[in-house]
């Protein structure tokens, strides 16, 4: 066991026997022949090690472990998170998780080549999840994935499993090479809002930052929120919350401490700018505070642990933010560390637990 | 005299008798034909109607006076900024203004085609701003203009000008095609510190963000600091500051309130992930503390005042900030209103005047 994972080092007044809700769960495809399985043709046979290998970051991880923690690793030999007794082990009934929202790590999406592919793609994913993760454990809910590149396509995918018990959200990835606020997308969000699901943001493996792929992987992982950032920017400046108001978006893994200084820059340009998108009606920290929350991977840490107290209250409602660990990656927040004693019981309590059961809908049929 | 200039709207307490350092000031090339003069060939003929019109922004703007104040547009109609009587009565004699650091809009070093030409106009600025603007008003302080995908050129340029007496500082445009700490711009920083000069960042005309260049202005502007955050990642990351301990940083334009989560997320993740750059000896925020100075506009305006002075207070070192103007631009911050009621007068003198004074080193000689 790991330091990480040394639970006698539990901070006072953590509620360390309260149930979490986790909203970021990487379940991940060990054996690609076993995926290769839910893939159709044509496109099961393009994809061949002399072709289509998968999804890769740019950078080679520095971290002794890669991009997971080395205890997360099967015995098997095979990727980290590809094991569900693992998980169940070392992470779900290790932290009392109630409920772990899986948002995989295949996001066809982000493609810019060949997006029947990528439909083919997400359709093979929706059923592998379906069938290997959410039928193995109640506590895992599901994210539908989509390839959005291709709206109407997108659109039969969230149909297709909305009215699946576990399903609670559309994932789409957080991409640099696109503006999602575009009305090329705004099907997918009104197929969201029709099935009552969240529509979550997760990180791309090969999204940029205002210079492009910086030259290291700290650099990277510094710089890497602006893409989020520009996103959110982008739902609202396109109107998407104004023509969606019952739309609930998640950033997942955006990280959040950028929040205060977005929202006060962003309503200060809406009030001098606002002439250019009379479609935006209200400020645009209104739409964030009441239709976009966050989850709490990766945290930061001030020196000072009011100062991210502070922080926390400078956004205005404290409902924005929902616990969430990254199982199994090298960087995961374990419940019991993620906030700093600055943050009371009451709040520590909404954000491992409340502020997710009441956006993601958990309410007793769960 | 519009809203802006209203004195009479100055809040209790604000020093309004104190003398004023203003680190943004940006005066224009009114007549083409008169900077043409500063042109040597074979570049002087090269630019033409027909050809090179001169930078200029993506964007249309959505403000009455487009990128200027109305009121600063000189009545010969050329550009604002142009006129030095005009900025002398409206801005330096209005707001006390001791020194106003002038930093021009003509930053070569972000061609991206024709070197040889962005060294044609750097040259040609430094000879335009020293005849027409410094020789003018001693309170004028120059940044010496470079094209810095020339770095051998670049040197010579600031060996040149360094010892002009109003000379304080080597311009750089924060760019989004390339990152300034890469080695091959580190005999710019050598030149500046052998000769005690201060580097500065501003905005580039074409700068991106992490999705590009996005629809519309009001995202543009919301983003837009991105870049100046990966310039200064990139200068922690590539050792710039631990290889020259000498060298003063000032970013300019790129507003800071984002600097709380900057320093917070890249400390945390080199604590990580340092063997990845073992040149790296110190937390990032070190450096950034030590080395780097942030410049107030366009400020931002939290609907709680505290809570931009406790975002102030968490950067850790109160004499980070220095007052800018942006004179002539639409987002103009006057002296006595670019700070909220928060900030107490000590704090509200260092802004206005004593942090630049003690960073550019403007002792009794100037």
């Amino acid at each position: 066991m790991t330091q990480t994972l040394d639970r006698s080092a539990v901070p006072d007044g953590t509620p360390s026997a309260l149930s979490v809700i986790d909203t970021d769960v990487h379940e991940m495809i060990g054996n690609p022949l076993e995926f290769l399985q839910y893939v159709e043709e044509p496109w099961r046979g393009r994809i061949h090690p002399d072709n289509w290998m998968g999804i890769s970051i740019p950078y080679s991880w520095p971290t002794t472990g890669g991009l997971a923690r080395p205890d997360a690793r099967p015995t098997n030999g095979l990727r980290a998170g590809s094991d569900y007794q693992l998980m169940r082990t070392q992470h779900l009934d290790a932290f009392n998780i109630k409920h772990a929202v899986l948002t995989g790590l295949l996001y066809p999406s982000e493609f810019k080549v060949q997006p029947d592919f990528a439909v083919g793609l997400s359709q093979a994913y929706n059923r592998w999840v379906v069938n290997e993760w959410l039928a193995k454990d109640s506590r895992f809910l599901g994210s539908i994935c989509v390839a959005a590149q291709r709206p109407d396509d997108a659109v039969a995918e969230i149909e297709k499993w909305a009215s699946h018990p576990q399903m609670v959200q559309v994932l789409l990835p957080v991409i640099s090479h696109d503006t999602m606020g575009r009305d090329y997308y705004h099907p997918i969000y009104e197929a969201a809002v029709r099935n009552n699901l969240v529509v979550g943001f997760h990180q791309g493996a090969n999204v940029e930052t205002a210079v492009g792929l910086p030259t290291y992987f700290l650099e990277w992982h510094t710089a890497i929120s602006q893409a989020w950032q520009c996103q959110l920017i982008s739902l609202v400046v396109h109107g998407v919350f104004e023509k969606f108001p019952d739309l609930r978006v998640v950033m997942i893994e955006s990280s959040w401490t950028w929040l205060p200084h977005l929202m006060w820059r962003f309503d200060h340009n809406y009030r001098s700018l606002r002439r250019e998108v009379p479609w935006v009606k209200r400020l645009p920290s209104e739409y964030i505070r009441d239709q976009v929350r966050f989850t709490t991977q990766p945290m930061e840490f001030a020196e000072n642990p009011d100062h991210l107290y502070q922080m926390f209250e400078m956004v205005g409602n404290d409902e924005f933010l929902m616990f969430s660990s990254d199982y199994p990656h090298w960087d995961f927040d374990a419940p019991d560390r993620s906030l700093p004693s600055s943050f009371p019981p009451d709040i520590r309590r909404k954000v491992l637990h409340d502020n997710a059961a009441k956006f993601y809908q958990l309410g007793a049929a769960r």
